[in-house]
Parts: structure tokens; C-alpha cells; sequence
């Protein structure tokens, strides 16, 4: 797709951006001002650039073919106060996105770096989102997009996962157990209706103790069953490291060793730590409220040369911040994306 | 207006609904099962309920007229684990939309909250937020919108003002300042320009010391000038409250008593505080990332009744939880939104 | 009972005794002293005195009828240096018991001042003590002993029991519920077998969900069954305050609101605490380690007048200590005990 | 000796043992159920193990011959849950005494272990137990013991020192002194009555400052004296390093270098680090408190396995934890006590 | 005294100024600028305000009469930022002892609002000042000075006690002790030498315990002795609470009641409050360190008005800053010092 | 110069000095008292060892010369209870100097040790005094002194450079720009009136921006301009290392790549680390208050041999206390200074 924003969109027409920006629009058009001008973008934190794919797409858009721009890919690694995009332009042709680019990589490189810090707490056991509920509806592809630039495997979402070209993930929902009455049958009935490709993970601590409902879930569908999801509540002490232990040992000593173990329930970077520190065999974590809390990492717009002449505001240096990280995009050539 | 989303929208479609949502809905649709349940929505931690109008739009739009619904109103304080939503209806009327009603009250009760917060500090100066730039285009209105429910006075974008039926507010961009090259300059141009109902705000922080660019745009526009936008960035020190109490004598100095002062740049209740406590003459203050970077307050949807039984997954105490403040919301009526 | 030591006791021929007061009995008959002084006792903390009814009972088997002896009562509280006990008589005739005595006060004054801490901390809700499993068996029965000086309702075992004139208390051990294979069964046999006015109280933790085992044994036992105990592992996140709430809850919506809830594992004043705040709806608790791990309150024994002239170490003051909370014994009356 | 338990002991007939534990047999003999089962003990916290030497003692007396019994070896160190003994025998043989190897094992660990944590704060140099008075003197023995396990030296009581197969070790008490009224005349007539073996120590902080006190003992006893014991009182700042090598320095200068130092009064690991750190000549250390103050390391007794079949109460792995560090006990044999 | 500069003194020489100040004097010399300016002095700290007695001695002597001055009195109280002093005069005349003037109030105020802290914590016992030795002797007098301003009662040195209009207050120093080889009769030396008005305190700690040292002294002198000093160095644990009250209830004991006690050797406000906290009977304490080691508390000098015309630099309010506490000086009278 | 103190000066006729040394003196005199000792000095922090110079004068000046006495050097590190001064003489002869030249050294150690502190926290960056405003002027040039041995490079009162032999160092005071009203003009007249080879460094934060003065006095005086000096006050964030680049990069755009910076302001060891560590190119750092509020590191006088007997009072050690460090001082010799 070569472009991802319709003509009459709020972000295009400017009915998301600060009112200031409209103005200064208004203000540079009445006085026939539109310089070309470089505008530097820079991190204020370090972490993982996400959003950058989305921020490209949208200059493509409005940037005339002569504009000059440059970036960090989507997903590297940026230091604190480390420029990430410079457009060289008019300034009247992109002034009034700085609103939407901005928030574009704030938001998605706080989750994606979040994401990141859990991915290296698990020393390679995979990681699925499960943070789609703790965010607004439209953005919460956005947020399955960038759990996966931060090194998930997984998420729970069809617009997420289509982001990142992969399937939903998803087990059984605690409603639909309650409404069946019964762990087993409704597992079974999930085994009756979905698409054999996809994964039997049974949810096993609505109703009884975690283990004997595993080995009977176990019991009852044999080899289908690819795994159990263990997602104890606060109110009973949450999934700890011994659970999983002992419902692996209950497991393998009735013969389902290849039954594999989903742990969730607030799970974060340092209850992984836990669980990997003390050992617990654990096959997938489901992560949902550390991304989803992470603050957005901030960044900053800076006009840093007009007409070619170095400029900056009192607190910055006038004129081009090398970067020799950034890259060239080439604004003639069809987006990747 | 009745209805807030279109029938091909990604909510209504599943398409940004957790996955297994989307599966529990056909394996009960396969199954013949739709039991009129019970589920009850509470907040894991306090604070200030927000979301709950995009909410109910929502469920009016799914829910039979013959449910029951009721709620806490928007805006209300709700304590850690109170029930603020409870539905009664058919689960497959209601149940794929688990994911879209916990995160418009998850996000915008966080920032509503953190909003509060600030607007506590303040003991009565008002707050305009600033933030829409740290969080994703899609939400800017959103976030927005909770600064008003939390106590704002103003936001910046049109969208978000529009849900809180106000004007945007703003003042000018360092980014016009540096093309005028000038801040008088500037000025002049937005006064030449703008309809003369918006106040006229400069920001005297680009070019020269602030003290003496605001003697200097004082003396420039006269009475035409509303205020000054003290925006000193971190790498000078920021904003101190002795650098609001020397501008402020200086221009009453100068007989510029009329010329109000706004404070921006990193402000959070914190920073407030301070400059509440130290009597720093502040008009107005301008606030983005303390809201911005709060994290969402989750939200939990149990069920805990099917078809008149009492029912609960481990953990959960089977049945209604009685909550007083709950108001029964007639789904017969035109939604007032 | 008039005495409690046999002649051969190694209290009494100085077995236990620190060598160093053996020799000193030794030289000073050699030299033909034994001087009339007065000793005094004071504690190095504050906290709860027990041991004393004890050691006075040692005291009336060896000191001569004219010696004069005062002390605090037993539970009474006592302050930080504050002389507890004090004994006028020939130095010959007690010097060699001051491992003895201290060790009896110590020892038993730092669990009874624990034991009080968790009393303070239940507002009311009784304590069983089951911490003698943590302390040798030579001092179990006087680990009971001071618990229920301390303020605790029970203790659980018979020697322990017999010190404080009450019947032992307890439920069922796992191994026993182990070896039958179920809860209900093993409940089942107590009842069959166990003297009637022993209260039915289940372990519930074993197999089950502690949530559908204690439905299960109430079905079973219907009003003879006084109580559950829940003592979930560490391993599984151990009791909670929501547990209680929630079993509570499913006990009565089945109608068992005659059953007693009782909690022990790792129950501490802390967490004693917790449980009273969140309003868990306890019966009863069992403390074990909280009381066996305090640390016995030192207490120091000081010569502080020999022959009627104060004398004293450096460091402390000569003469006698005032302290008008002594109660004068009688060495002729038998002893209450 | 082969037995240490009279038929009549307390501790055989189950009087110390928790009621439930007596009940249990009883309902178990009614129900003429006796199975085979593998009793696991474990630690529940890093240690030295203590104890053993009694437990196994107890067990050779209650186990038929062709129980199996395999366990840690007295003083060797253990991590936190590791298995330091394994029962597997008839329940009704050994279930009774569980509180009492358990508390053996407890009090003992726990006291050897701070005893271990003293003396690697020592780097070399010797400590005795002074503690004896901290705790019941029913329990005076074990804990001197316990030190003994740990690595102290020596200790005061006969019964302890019996133990360990030592000569007790002590020096002259305060109340002495005071009785003779001046230091000199009390060590002299300790020398004079005491038999020659025994070390001639002078207690030197009763009357006079401690530097002057030990001169004086020096000069009277001459060869004859062993060592000065410095024990100078909280309330004159206890013994301070600068007061060790300020008394070394005047005996040296008096030509006394063969008179040794020892140090007690308050002394726990930390302070024994300062006297090493700062190069305080100490020739021993008398260590009390910060032996009997320590909390008694708990032990839990699981059932494994029922009749050759792998039980677990929840929480725990049923059968076997393999621990290649257990050493098979032979129960024909005759004890090595 | 109506001078206290010497016409060659260094500080009116401008030799101790900072060397910008007197090239200052040079240029407007120069340039024949003399304007009259207003100088305001303010506290950066709140505290006591000491040495402004000596500040207006040198202003007086430099300032034209017609000058106006204006400041707090010796000894007040000044909060943060509070100004202190106001000179109107012309900048020549007093410009170039700016570095005297901040120093003298700096260092001054420093050492009194540490010996006011002192004071405050001493509930009415009297404070002596030993603090000398601490600092170099051209400022030894101030020191005491400033303590006695701080509410100390007596000081150590003639320079300083004359500047309190006192006489300056000593024990015995150790070295003639340790010259006379004994307490007694060091002690007995000064009473025969030293003039009868003097009051005899023994400094008990140079050889013997300071309990036998306290009777010994106050056996040999009788009614003659004031009191005694405990000085205990920090080897020996410094003077403890305890060992005032031992010494106290040995003296009373001995029918010493008369002999009071006074306590030195690293005495500061925290340790005062435990003395006075623990009740110990201390009639005089000796501080040193505890006020020498305060650091100054900085004072700024800023130029306010310039002939008439509110100025300041950034940072500061142009003008004068109301202080309705300051004092009119006379400049016309004689100076009370 | 053979000689520092004045025949009637008040260190040299004791009027500094402590009262009981004046008394001490008395008493032995009427005594007859005159014994030879040795008097050892030590230090009770570890630091940089200043004063010694002026106290080998004063003590040059009272010893006979067939005293012994031996020192550490002036400038050298010193560990903490080090002896760093020895003195074998008639205790007549210098007993009523104690104070004066334990003072002396603590005062000036304590200062250098701070100067050096922040003098490796520079890294090579020069530091220039400006702590003599924070002290009484009597000490300025102590003071001034002190920071030399400490490693500074430069110092600002007259009376303090010469005792380094160096210049004094200075910019130009505010006082000075307010009169002029501008920083040129200011600058320029310095200019006009200082001779050539004192540096113009401008004072460039009192009326504009301080990067925008920067460039106005760069361009006003040309080549003649050795730096500017940044200065900004606390109410306006201090200076800050962004503030530093940013002057720098305006600085060298605008081709004055030849002006230094130098930076004062509330600068300590901490701070200097941060710009350090941050990169900011400063050239020179002052600093004041670091070093003037620096506690003095008290020394301790102590006799340890009479008539070469070994004595010490109790707490210390007999006799000398080797140190191979100290240096033998020839009294004969004319003292290098």
C-alpha cells in the first residue's frame, strides 16, 4: 500500500494537531513565508524507535519529491537526545504534523521499548501481548505492532497482528468456561469449533485447583492439547514459580510431558527474572500491563537551519546535529510498506 | 448524535478485540449458547472514572433494549476495586467487546487521574494541556478530552476540544518565532492575522533573555497583549518560580501589571507544588507529559451471574457486588451524547 | 506441686550451669566467704516477663527461709533496665543458679513478648500456638507456656497445654489426609474416632482448590463440622485475605455459615495486620514461627550490696535499685503453684 | 551409649508432640491403617545443619530395623529446601515424633549457624560460648553444642562441654571480685583453690580502669596468669579495639607479653569484624547473644510417597527429591554416640 | 572603642579583598563614576545573624555621614533570602569591602546558629565553648564570640571572652596531669596557685577510671572542689549518659553532693539530646567541634538602585526589597561598641 | 623572612589561646616545673595536610634550639590518627601554643583537602578561588593559601596570592556592569584602565541572554578578549553544561573560537563531575563555597614521653609512635620561608 492516510483524515487535515500549529500555518501563508527549513527530531530517552515506519508513510504523503529526509529505522536501538529523523523542506509543507509524527514515535517507542526490556529479562522464552484492554481501541493495534518490533512473538489482536503480518494468538476467554460450567467441556468444545491449525491452550484455574484441573485437560484431549495457561489472580497469590514446577512434575509424571505451560497475570520484566531465575519451566509468558503502562518516551522537533542559515532557539546549537546512523530515504521510490 | 461508530468500524468488527473473544463468540454461537450474564467491570486501582460516555455509547449500540445497565457517571471518583459497570444481557451480544470498553476506561481514566492530580496542585491556577504531542494521533483527542474530565481548562488540538464543546488553545511556535527571526516580529504577525477573540500569548524564551523579550513584546503590542509563555527548555534550567517573580516585577515595573504569565516545559504536580508553595505569580500553566506519561488504571469485566445463578472464577466472589453509586442507565432513551 | 526439680535435676547440681559460678562456689567455700548480699535482676528490653513463676519456684527449693526475695509478676509488662527481681541472701546459697534463673526469664520473655505483638495485632481474633515444632522438644511445653501468658487462647501440645491448665488444640495433619487419599474421608475418620468435644476442624489444602474442598467437607459433615483451616503453601502464594473472603463467601451462599475459618502459614503481627485491615473474615489463627524466632530478651543479674553496703561493677550504680512494682514473696507460704 | 531416651521421656511418650499428631495415630490404628510411606525433610533456609546427631538417636530407638533411613551428616551445610533427611518406614512408627525432630533439628541449625557466621568473622581467631544464660537451661547443653558444631572452641557448662567431649572453659565471675572487694585478692585465691590445669584468667573491669587493672593482676600472678578478660559494660562503651591495643601496649611495656587478651561483652559478627579490621590484638572471644538470639532455622516433614506410590500434599512434588548428598544409615549398627 | 582598623590595616587596604573589587575602584575612578547606589545584603540560609557589630565598626569608618544604613541586630534570627543589611551611599566609598564585609557575616553566623543549635538542645544546661583549637588562631576569638552570641556562657579564650565583655573559662589541660604523674595532686597544684575566684574543676579521665579519679579529687580538696570534667576519648567509648550517672550516684554516695559534673569530648547537638533525653545529670557541657566544623552560611551583596533608578541583575527584583525588620543606624553617633 | 609573628602578637603573648595552657603555664612556673617532652600531634580525619609552614615559624620562633622537632611536610597527604608533627622540648618552652598551632593546621588541612577534592574531580580543568567573601577576612588569605596546596591555579585577594608568590586572579564584578549599565561598555573600560597583562575576561550573565552578551563583548573587543565567564544564578537554573556547549558552538560559529570559558556559580566536586562527565568544554572553573564550607579537620596534641619515660593519658598509646614519614626540621637552619 502506498499510502495509509485517507484525504479527508483527522491527522491530515489537522484536527489533531495543536491549535498553535494551524495558526503558524495561517500566520507564514498571510505573510508569504514558507522557507525551506531543517527540522531535527530527537529522542529525549533512550530506548527502541518504533513508529518510525508510520511517521514515513505520513511525510511521504505531504513532502514535495525535492524535500531531503533522513532516519533511523523502524526498531533500533536510539541513545538519550539522539536525533532519529531531520526533513530538510518548506516549512509549509510539513510544519503542521509535528503533533502527529511526534506522538507517533512517543507512544510506539515507549511500548516497544518496555516490550524489549521483558523479551531480555526471559532468556529466549517467548513472549505474547496481552495488552490490547489496557489501551484505547484505536490504538491498540498500534500497541500489539509495537510489542512485536520490541521482540514479541505473538499478539491477541487481528489489526495487530496484521500489522506485523502474523496471526492472532489466543487461548479461552474465563467467560466462556463459566458458561460451559466446566474446564473440560468447554476446551473440548473449543477443540470442536476452531480451525485445527490453531493452538489448544486450556485455561485451568477457573474453577478448580490449577494441577488436577491440568492433568484432566490433559486427560481429556491427549495429544491436542498443545498447552495449559496458568493465570491464578492476585486474590489467590498469582502464578508463582513453584506452580510451575509442580504442575510440570504433576504433568510429566502422568505421561503429558508435551504439554506446554502459558504463565499471565502481571507479569512483568522483574517477575520474569523471578521465574527464570528460580528456574520454572515455563514454555510462553502472556504480558499485558507492563507495555501497556509504559510512558511514551518524548521527542522534540527543532528547527535547526532556515534557508541554509544555522538557527536554534535559546538551549540548542544552531544548525545540523551529524548523525552518520541516519539514513537517507529516497521520497521518489514507492514506500516499503 | 446517536451513534459514534460507523458499522464497518474496527471496534464493532472484532478487529482490534482480543482473539479469543472473537473465538468464544463462534464456539457459542456453534454451541447454541447465549445465556443472559452478568458482568461486572472494576477499576484495579483509584482514581477518576473517564471513558465511561465512549463506553456506553458503545453498549447502546449492541445491547438489546430488554439489558440491564448501569454505571458510575464520568468523571466521578472511584475507589480501588469498585464496580463502576454492570451489564446484564445476553453474552453474545456484548461479550466481543470486552477488549474495546476496558481500554477507553483504562487509558482515559489514567490520564483523567493524573490530570486531577495536577489540577490538586494548582489550588486554583488553571492548567491547559499540552500533551496531545507525546501520545498517538489516533488518541490525541482522547487524551485530551480526560485533561477537561480531570480539570483542565483548555486543550490544544480541535478535535479534543470539541468533546469538551470549548476552543483550542495556543500560543505561537518557537518554530514561527525563528522564521520571523524575531519575537516581536512575530508577534505582530499573529496579531495582524488571528481573529482578535484569541488571546495573544508570546513565548519569549527563543531568541533573548526572557525578562527582556517580555519588556520587549509588552511595550510592542500594548494592551493588545493577552500574556507571555515562559517555555525555558531543561538545558537552561527550565522555568524557576524566581524567574516567574522577576519577569512579573519587571513588567509591573514597567507598567505592564495586565500581562499575564504562563509556565511550560516539564511541568507536573510536583513542579506545581513548588511553584505554588514559593508564591510564583503564575497565570496559567501549560502541562503534557505529567498526563501523558501516566499509565493506564486497568479495568477487569468478571462474570458473575448466568441466567440468575451466582458465579465466579476462582479468586472472584460469586454474584453481584452491591455498589450504591451504580445508576441504572435507560437504554430506551437517546443517549445524551 | 511444692517443687519441681529432682534432687539429680542438672539444674540443680549445676550441670547446666556456666563453670565459671561452680568455681566460684568453690573458691569461696575454700576461703570460708559467703556473705550476705543482695542480687538484682533487670532486663535488658522492654517487653512481657515470663519465666518468673518458674523461677521462683527454683529460688524456694535453695534459698533459706530468712533470705528476702521480691519480683514482678508473671505477665506483667516491664520496661527496658528495669530490676525484676531481686534476692537478699547468702550468696552461697543461690550463686550458683544465675545461668539458671536468667535463662528461664530470657528465653520465655522474648516468646511471650512476641506472642503478645500478634495479640495486639488481631483485635480480638484468638491465636493458637503452633510454633512447637520450631523449638527443641526440652523447651516445647514452655514455648506453649509463655504463648499463652503472652495472650494466645491455645497451644498444642499436651506437656505445653497441662503449664497453663487448658486441653491441647488441633486439627489434622496432611500426612493423615494424605494417606487416605481424600479430605472428606480423612475428616471422616476424625470424626468417627475423636472424643466428641474435640471441634471438627478440616485441613483443606491438601488435593483441592481450598474453595471446593471446604464445600466439599462441609456437605459432608454438615453441623458437626466446627471448622476449616486454610494453610496454603508459600508455594502457592500462601493464605490471602481475599482466600478468606472468597471462602467465606461460597461457605455461606451454600449455607455453611456455621463453619469457623482458621489461618496459619507464616502468620506474623504483619500479616496478622493485613488480614484485620482488609477485613478477612478470620476465626481463628495459628502462629508458629513468629514466636519461635524472637530472640530471647537478655537480662543481666548484678550484685548491688554486700553485707548491707552498696557496692557495685563500674558502670552500674551501688545499692539497691527502687522499684515499687516488686511484690515481697513469702518463702514460708507453699507456692501457689 | 546407644539409647538417650528413657522409655518414660517426655518426648517418646509424646507429650511434647503437637496433639494433632497423637490423634492422628489413634485414628489411623482405629482405621488399622499403617502404610510404608517416605517421609522428606527439608530446610527453609540456608544453614549449617545441627541436630542431626539427636534426631538420629531418637529414630534408632522408634524405627524397625528394616526401615530406610538415609540423611545429612551432623555440621555440614545445606541450602534452603534441600532434603537433609529421608524416613521410609511405617508411618505408625515415627509420625508421632515429627514436632520433635523437627524442633531438634531447628534450634540447633539455628544456633550453629550464627555460631559459623561468628567465627568466619574471626579469621582465626578462637571464640567460646558465653551464651548459656540467654536461654532455658533445659536447652543450655544443646545450644553450647550447637556452638561447638559451628567452630567455637570452648564453652561454659559442664552438660554442654560434655557434649562435645571438651573441658568446659570460664574465668572468674563479677560477683566474686566483689565479694573479695578488690580484683588481685579474688584471682589470687582463684589460684590458689582452682586445680592447676585450668587457665588462670582475671577478669580486669570490675573496680578499676581496665589498662591499670590488668597491670596490677600482671605484676601479682606474674607467669602464672593466662590472660585479662575485658568485659567493660555498655554503659562505659563496651570494649573498643583502641581499648585492646592500648592494654596489649602497657602489658608489653611492662614486660608482660605472654598475657593474653580476651574480649567479650556484645559481641556478634559485626563487631568481631571491626576488632579484625582494625588490627585489635584479641586472643579469643567470649560470643552469648549473638548465638542465642538467633532464630531457629524451620524444617518441614513432607509425605512423598505412599506404598512405593508418589504423593504430594498441593504445593509440592510428589515422590522422591533425589539429593545425591544423603548418606544411607545403617540402623543395624550401633549409633557412633 | 569608636575604630577597631587600623589606617594600614589589611582590610581597609583592600590587600584582603577580591582583587576584581579593587580593580572596580580603579576604573570608575577613571571614568569618574561615583553614583550612589543602594547595596542590599541578604542570608542565603536562615540561621543566627552574627558579626554585624563588627560589619557596621567597619562601615562607620569608611561610609560619608550622609550615607543611610540599615540592618538586623546582632543575634537576630534571619530567614533565607532575608535581607540583612542596606547601604545607600556612593559606590566608591564602600565598594571595595564587599569581601570583608560577606566574610565576617558569613563565618560568624555560621559558627552562632550552630552553638544556638547547641543551646536549644541543652534544656537550659549551660554550654562552654572549647572550639578554639579547631580553628586557625586570627579567628579564634570571633569563634567564641559568635558562640556566645549563640547563647554559650563562657568561652576558652582572653581574646574571646573580652569580646563578650566575660572571663574565659578552663579546667586543666591533660599534659600537666600527665607532667605531675597523678589527678590529685595536678589538682592540688592549681588550687594553690591559681587565684581563689577561679573555680576548680578536675579533669578526671588522664589516668585512673574517672569514678575512682571523681572521689579521689573530691576527697583531697573537699568543699574546694567546684566540680569535675569527663572527657573519656573516643577509644575508650567517650562519656556515656550512664558513666554521668554512675560518677553523680558515686559522689552523692560519698557525700560529694556539692561537686558538679561537666561533659566534653566530641559533644554535638544530637549527642546533648541524649544526654538530656536519658536524664544523666550533666551541669555543664564543653562544645568544640560541633560548632567549629559548621560551615559559613553565604551572604550576597547585590546593587539595587543606582542614583535613584530600581536596577538589579538577572536573577534578582530591581529596587528595594521591603524589610520591615531592618534598623536604621545613626551613622552620626558613636558606635555602642 | 626569618620571623611571622610580631613580638606583641596576639598568638605569641597567648591571648588566643585556650585559658587553662595560660594557667598550666602558671602553675608549673611557681612548680618549677619544666620537664622535657614529647608532644605528638595527630590528625583525626585522613586529607591533605596545610598550615604546617606557618607552624614550623611559630614554633621556630619559641624553641630552643637544642629541641627536637620533626614534620610532615606542607602539601603531603596524611592518613587518618597519623602523626604529622613531634616535638621533644621543655613543655615551657611551647606548652601555650597548643591551641594556636592545632588550629592553624586544622583550618588550612580542612580547606585543602576540599580544594583537592575538587581538584581531581577536574581532570586536568584549572580552578581559580573565589572563597575568600565566605570567610572572615582575618583568614582570606588562609584561605586563599590553602586552596593553592590543594592544587588550584589561582586565588583572588592580594594578601592570599602572596603567599602562593602568585597574582591574584579576577573578572569583573556586577556591581560594576550595573553602573556602567551595559557589558560592553563595561568591558571596554576594563579594558581601557587595567594594564595589558591582566586577562579581560567578561561578566557575561547580568543583562542579556548569556549567549547573546557572549557574542556582543566577542565582537566588541576582539582578539583582546581572553573569555567569558559565566556566573548564572540559582533563580535562573545556575549554569549548566548545555549552557556551556551552546555558548561554545555560538561562540566558534561565529568565529571567536579563541575565548575561553570559565564557570562559577555554586560549583563543587559533585557539580564539576557533572560537567566533566557531560563534556562541556569549560576552561576554568571558580569555586567557593565548596572549599570555605569545607568542616577544619581537627588535630589532637598529645604528651607521650616525660624525661624520655613513655607516658600517655588513658585511651592512647605510651610512648612514640613511629611514622618513617616525618621529616627532621634543624632548628638552626633559617626556615626556607
Amino acid at each position: 500500500m502506498t499510502t495509509i492516510f485517507d484525504p479527508e483524515d483527522e491527522v491530515l487535515s489537522g484536527d489533531t494537531a495543536d491549535i498553535y500549529l494551524v495558526r503558524a500555518q495561517a500566520i507564514l501563508r498571510h505573510e508569504d513565508l514558507n522557507p525551506i527549513v531543517t527540522m531535527e527530531v530527537f529522542s529525549n530517552g533512550e530506548g527502541l524507535l518504533c513508529g518510525m515506519r508510520e511517521v514515513l508513510a505520513l511525510l511521504r504523503q505531504v513532502l514535495p519529491l525535492e524535500a531531503e529526509l533522513s532516519a533511523l529505522d523502524e526498531g533500533q536501538t536510539m541513545g538519550a537526545k539522539e536525533v532519529v529523523l531531520r526533513i530538510t523542506a518548506p516549512y509549509g509543507s510539513f510544519g503542521l504534523y509535528e503533533t502527529a509524527y511526534l506522538g507517533m514515535l512517543a507512544h510506539q517507542s515507549g511500548w516497544a521499548t518496555a516490550a524489549r526490556r521483558c523479551v531480555e529479562a526471559t532468556q529466549g522464552i517467548p513472549i505474547i501481548s496481552f495488552g490490547a484492554r489496557h489501551v484505547h481501541p484505536r490504538v491498540a493495534a498500534r500497541l500489539e505492532y509495537a510489542t512485536m518490533v520490541g521482540g514479541f512473538v505473538g499478539c491477541a489482536t487481528p489489526a495487530g497482528a496484521r500489522l506485523s503480518n502474523v496471526s492472532p494468538t489466543g487461548t479461552i476467554p474465563h467467560a466462556v468456561i463459566l458458561i460451559f460450567g466446566d474446564t473440560v467441556e468447554a476446551t473440548k468444545a473449543f477443540d470442536r469449533h476452531i480451525a485445527p491449525e490453531v493452538n489448544r491452550i486450556a485455561l485451568v484455574d477457573t474453577f478448580k485447583d490449577e494441577a488436577e484441573e491440568s492433568l484432566r485437560v490433559a486427560e481429556a484431549l491427549g495429544d491436542k492439547l498443545w498447552g495449559v495457561r496458568l493465570d491464578t489472580p492476585g486474590e489467590r497469590g498469582r502464578v508463582t514459580p513453584d506452580l510451575v514446577k509442580e504442575v510440570r512434575a504433576r504433568l510429566d509424571q502422568a505421561g503429558h510431558e508435551q504439554v506446554k505451560i502459558v504463565v499471565s497475570g502481571g507479569i512483568d520484566a522483574d517477575r520474569i527474572g523471578l521465574f527464570v531465575g528460580k528456574g520454572a519451566p515455563v514454555d510462553a509468558f502472556g504480558v499485558g500491563s507492563a507495555v501497556s503502562s509504559a510512558p511514551p518516551i518524548d521527542f522534540t522537533a527543532d528547527i535547526k537551519s532556515i534557508e541554509g542559515t544555522p538557527v536554534a532557539k535559546r538551549g540548542r546549537i544552531p544548525g545540523i546535529t551529524p548523525n552518520p546512523r541516519l539514513q537517507r530515504i529516497d521520497l521518489a521510490e514507492t514506500s516499503p510498506d
